[in-house]
């Protein structure tokens, strides 16, 4: 596909823990930080994974109608609230409502900021994350991500994959889905993107669950773009 | 009123058209530039002021229920073809899908990059607009508006004053009322945020509707700040 045929994308969407943002090293630095503090001994990144591990169950919960529409910051802190009393962190409500907070003080990827700089001349950006507004603009403050703006679930009462989120940022910048690219290093993202009518950018993140990592190393269908960085994708897009 | 006492302001919510913008030198200037394109003579200042007078009744048409929900965009087009009829300036569907969007290519007043750069730095900082998202977006990409986020108000399907725009971008950043100040040039905007228990703002723009201005010249409550410019904002809040 010649990305100059019409329509040309206008606006690129990015998945962000994990495409645009290094969430495990940064909060296996964070926890090991907090554990000096404490002096609390802990597998920091055990309970890590076990947290990230937590986030899909924690939405289907929602998405069940078994918990009312919550915003991630605050499915973060009932995660961490359980793997607590699981693993005998004996944290306290000081200390969760704390903890919870660190998925908004994530480090972006080395390729993130320049990549960004140099896309962000040519297209809007704006985050599309199952994040909520306050946690995604306080991660680009904690950042210095670019971006023009942020859209966050809490806009849709729904998370990604549902076709509320992809829709309703195209909808919000009045563009079609065609002229719309989601930028992610999840296949499932794409196709979830694509199965609507946006355009598809993958940028491999093959460490993004650590060094045995096994899923999404590789792009898994012919997306639109197919890059290793930000700098890459902004190589392709002529940015 | 201490600026100090608890809680702090967290977040600065701007008013957009006239406290950020000049939207009357800046449109009065784009329409000339596009009579001179067309060799159309016309009053494009007394142009101007009746289309922004039409800004409020075309938003009290939504609000009686007379339209569905409308975005300021479309708003904008559908006053510029009743103003074009009534003129007789006979714009035709390209020139009014073009010139509707001149809303989105506003200047800043001379203080207003300076002044928000150094609010950036110790707030967060959004537009609370009757703009839409799309408009708004578009406008701070053409003056370079720092915003950490934008609001308009097809985020809440409300215009300004309804209390749904400035609770729900209190709710949005999760903070409470009274952590968020709106900042805006009319005297009306601030109280009904006031009366929310947001904290308020005033900046004075006395030539925002051109040299015989007569409302808003002044504060007409105790704000809890009141400038002159961004910077001076700056100064009384800290930053």
């Amino acid at each position: 596909m010649a990305l100059d045929a019409t329509p040309p994308v206008r606006a690129l969407l990015f998945d962000v823990f994990g495409t645009v943002v290094d969430w495990r090293a940064s909060l296996v630095r964070h926890l090991e930080a907090f554990g000096r503090e404490r002096g609390l001994d802990a597998d920091w990144t055990g309970l890590v994974d076990a947290w990230r591990g937590a986030y899909r169950p924690s939405m289907d919960r929602v998405r069940r109608g078994e918990l009312p529409w919550t915003v991630l910051d605050d499915l973060h802190r009932s995660s961490l609230a359980t793997l607590s009393e699981e693993r005998g962190l004996g944290l306290d409500d000081a200390a969760l409502d704390r903890l919870a907070l660190l998925w908004r003080a994530l480090d972006p990827w080395p390729d993130t900021l320049p990549g960004l700089a140099r896309l962000r001349a040519r297209f809007t950006l704006a985050p599309l994350s199952n994040g909520n507004v306050a946690l995604l603009v306080a991660m680009a403050k904690h950042a210095g991500l670019p971006w023009d703006t942020v859209f966050g679930t809490d806009l849709f009462g729904h998370y990604k994959p549902d076709p509320e989120t992809y829709l309703g940022a195209c909808r919000l910048l009045r563009l079609a889905p065609a002229e719309v690219m989601l930028v992610a290093a999840h296949n499932s993202d794409l196709a979830a993107a694509r199965a609507l009518g946006l355009r598809t950018g993958f940028v491999a993140r093959p460490t993004e669950y650590g060094p045995a990592q096994t899923a999404d190393l590789r792009a898994e269908q012919d997306w639109d773009v197919c890059a290793t960085s930000l700098g890459e994708l902004a190589d392709r897009l002529g940015a």
